[in-house]
């Protein structure tokens, strides 16, 4: 999906919402616990309590692995089933030696054809280059993450420009690529660093982990750096996919889908988009 | 498997070659490229040749990510035909936040019994910690890698310290584990930077990529980092199993492992271990 239509899909929806599918076979609600499709029909049910409300589905690869084979199966499922209207996002945090990024990207954007994936800097341009080279294709670079480790080695300050080390990170990674093939994450748990990123990138997209089960808060991240465009994709998985873990659990889900979608409505109003 | 059992395969066969199973369908040799079963095939002839002339094998998950659920089952059946005596890591660079990393270390210690995992530390510490807490695996965490990438980030100089960005990381990730549990990816290409690691983590194994089709040099590494206890794992994955693509690939990938096992011996004979 290019930028064009994403953007078109978020102004006309008034949503910038991502749903996680996070899926742990161990957390399906009662109804599911003891079906072997379980995980499939548990994200069926999620996507299509959800889809009105959001423009973006994001797959955490890591519960699927952990289900081995099987669960790449779900994941192809999975991914098959969300609607084309929607942006779909691998996040894989994958990143290796050129030749090794290739097959990633090869995985990620042919094998499985998600329209982004997410990718871990620490290797540098060549573990990164080969995903940007897809063409209407994404690159979801970590900037600043929303856990408690990101203080650890992110928030380092550089010698000479007393930068952090993110802010190098994001500034150097966006001279690969431009705003038609690459977002950052940034985690709403960072509410203080919000501004300052967006006033170093006007027009990149980020994608926002964090809000819900993390605690950070989608009002602030909203009113820092929501742009014209949108400019966010803001994630919740935890809050809406285990919202009730008994029959109800989609209706619940859906409502919570939808208060999301009705503040964000309401922050784009503010914003006169 | 504990460090004991792995230095004492290591002084027994006076070898620290690990060979890399980064299995490209597309570089099957002729005899098998028509095969449905090809890369298990040869996965199973390459660690034929190479077991008596190897400590570990290292398993590039991408690879087998690449082929889809197919590639997870060639996976699981190269993993289980590994003999229980040799060192087995799989190369997946993964690392997530906290309730994500249990995901793949689950993956990747359970589901596939790897006894190691390589992990990227730009998520900081609570990335790190749920592969750390499996008793008897190792978690392999990159410090300088051996990628011209590599300059990007991890060559950045920190305020105050003057330390290198991945200085701080092996010196911080280091305090999170132990010599028992922990090591570092160390390039090849890096051996200007060989001597100073080594001295800051005496203890500490070093899994060594770069060697071979990088144009790393397995005498300089190993002049500046082999310890009492070997602590080097040297890996060469595309000179080993590309050294033919005809019928006597098997041969000759025996004769570069065991070239590669000469030197070591005399590396260790020279070191006096």
């Amino acid at each position: 999906m290019n930028k064009e239509k994403l953007v078109q899909q978020i102004l006309q929806k008034q949503s910038y919402l991502c749903v996680g599918l996070d899926t742990d076979p161990a957390k399906l609600p009662v109804p599911l616990q003891d079906d072997p499709n379980g995980v499939i029909k548990f994200n069926q049910a999620i996507i299509d309590a959800t889809m009105d409300h959001c423009v973006a589905y994001k797959i955490n690869t890591a519960f699927y692995e952990a289900m081995g084979k099987k669960g790449w199966e779900v994941m192809e499922q999975t991914l098959a089933y969300i609607p084309s209207s929607h942006f779909t996002i691998a996040d894989a945090k994958r990143g290796d030696i050129g030749n090794t990024s290739a097959q990633y990207a090869k995985t990620f954007f042919e094998v499985l054809p998600f329209d982004a994936i997410t990718v871990a800097p620490y290797m540098g341009e060549d573990s990164v280059r080969p995903f940007l080279e897809y063409e209407h294709k994404w690159t979801i670079v970590l900037g600043l993450t929303s856990n408690k480790g990101s203080a650890d080695f992110q928030h380092l300050t550089l010698a000479n420009s007393g930068e952090y080390l993110f802010e190098r990170v994001m500034k150097t990674v966006a001279s690969w690529g431009n705003p038609g093939n690459l977002m950052f994450v940034v985690g709403a748990t960072q509410a203080d660093s919000f501004k300052p990123i967006r006033t170093a990138l006007p027009e990149h997209f980020f994608l926002v982990p964090g809000v819900g089960a993390q605690g950070g808060s989608l009002q602030d991240v909203s009113k820092m750096a929501l742009n014209k465009e949108g400019g966010l994709l803001v994630n919740a998985s935890r809050a809406i996919q285990y919202a009730s873990s008994g029959d109800d659990f989609s209706v619940k889900a859906k409502a919570v889908a939808s208060q999301y979608h009705q503040e964000m409505q309401q922050l784009i109003l503010e914003k006169g988009l």
